[in-house]
């Protein structure tokens, strides 16, 4: 698997750190600061800015503006995890304690309010309103997914559903990445149309290439107990479509009638899943969406950042990780 | 007391309120849209909108962006309580239940987070960049002074941190209410910064306001129980006042030395306070506010809106609740 095109980015990827760094600012709280340091030296493999500077390079976005983008995009993101990390009372995010294992709720819940109004502020530093509104609405849209998957039964065996959850979870902020740095680049809306697309398409293979990583990756580099979707109640594609193939399994039933909360059940079902076609199919639904998005860049197959964008759509669905 | 200048804004406030209700939108969970009705119908008295109408008419704003600033302005500082109540573990606000008193803690944070998402929105449809910079600005002061509380030591008799926390929490937003209103309406920098004195002025006025009712309201009208604050461990401008005329009385001492955990001798404090001279002096002081805030807007004594402005800043010391 080749990730060079992380390369031409790196330095991009500095800055956006930096700028996420500084936004801690003198002026407030030094325990402030050391939450926002904690968040940032937890890294993550900035997908979402790697996204924002391959797009706007290919429509000569100014280098600035994509840095301001590309903080405002990761950092909206650290906030929902913040708070999504509070909601799951999770522990460890790749591997590292989140905010709540060390913090109250209450400071949890405050720390991830100030990254939103810095994401908010960096957005409007990009000086561009339909940006502004593009990142506002994206923000409602990623918040009402996790409300409705609050309050939605759990254990729910439904594609519909599903897609929906992932949108809100994922695709929508690869999405706005791609889009943002597209218009501050280009006013042309079939060439901006056909970025939104593609970041829509990876999005969407990025989270059921996570999915089912829960069922296939290794602890260790996951961060997370294998299974540990389901064991929650989270039915994602690769249980879908075992539960499609294998109506009449014991396992599928029980979860089917609300019954996701039998550990021992729930743990053999993950394993009739491993060894299940389902992965495969799932795997394949996340190629079907790669290739879309890279249908949708085809007409800049001429430019320099084309083949960095092939590499990045072929990465989501190959990594380990 | 004369409350007439709601009269001219009443119409615009309506527009506001049911701007906010359409924030839940039909695509949004049904619950959403409960939670945002309860939170709207549990109203308060929309000082900040108000501000926004006398403020941007009084310079020809158009009437629509102020709908939608209102709008921005007011859903941010409901978002901000509904976390604030949750950090609180406040049950009561305006004598009706909060959110959280019915809701989990994590669907509360999630609401929150919406609400934030549906006021930078907002803001971003005033379309006027400066503004949504000034709107994710406040934003973050609002939180780092909530942070800030959160991790200072309760019980700190101290005029800077008062005076510091109380424009954090209650001032910055009444100030980019009457300067984001104003931007809309004129360019001219001298009458933008007279109208965020004023309210500045007007926003110290009605916090210092809301900690002398802490002290004097009943308990019905305020919709908490008298002394709260300082039983909290939360020190305002009364207590300070009385602190520094009676360094030698035995419950400022204790408070003095970390003791506001000791309810019985903080309620004996509570009476000490309301019978001094404190509160003639703290309330004295807010109206030097409003001195302040009136001297501002002299410049404006011709304006249609000016009786208005007065009329706001003088409810602002004479109300009782």
């Amino acid at each position: 698997m080749s990730t060079t095109f992380f390369t031409p980015v790196q330095d991009g990827i500095k800055e956006v750190e930096q700028l996420m760094r500084a936004q801690a600012g003198n002026d407030h709280h030094p325990d402030l600061r050391a939450a926002l340091e904690h968040l940032l030296s937890a890294g993550g493999k900035r997908v979402r800015p790697t996204i924002v500077f391959l797009a706007g390079n290919m429509f000569d976005a100014p280098h600035e503006k994509l840095v301001t983008l590309g903080a405002a995009v990761e950092m909206l993101h650290t906030a929902t995890l913040v708070h999504d990390d509070l909601i799951d009372g999770s522990l460890l995010r790749r591997g590292i304690p989140t905010l709540n294992a060390r913090w109250s709720p209450a400071a949890t819940v405050l720390t991830g309010d100030f990254l939103f109004g810095r994401a908010a502020k960096l957005a409007a530093e990009a000086d561009y309103l339909p940006l502004m509104k593009l990142f506002a609405e994206t923000l409602t849209v990623i918040v009402n997914g996790e409300l409705t998957q609050m309050f939605a039964a759990k254990g729910i065996i439904e594609r519909k559903n599903y897609y929906n959850r992932i949108y809100a979870k994922t695709a929508s902020l690869f999405e706005m990445s791609a889009l943002a740095a597209t218009m501050i680049g280009t006013e042309n809306e079939t060439v901006r149309l056909s970025m939104k697309v593609y970041g829509y398409e990876i999005g969407m293979a990025f989270q059921i290439m996570d999915d089912v990583l829960d069922f296939t990756g290794e602890q260790a580099t996951v961060g997370k107990p294998v299974g540990s979707d389901l064991l929650n109640g989270l039915v994602t594609l690769p249980a879908i479509y075992f539960a499609e193939s294998h109506p009449d399994n014991n396992e599928v039933k029980l979860l089917a009638e609300g019954g996701w909360g039998n550990t021992e059940k729930m743990e053999q079902l993950v394993k009739s899943i491993q060894s299940s076609k389902a992965i495969g199919h799932a795997t394949d639904e996340a190629s079907e969406h790669i290739d879309k998005a890279l249908d949708a860049i085809k007409p800049f197959h001429e430019s320099a950042e084309y083949e960095a964008l092939v590499g990045l759509a072929h990465y989501i669905v190959e990594r380990t990780f």
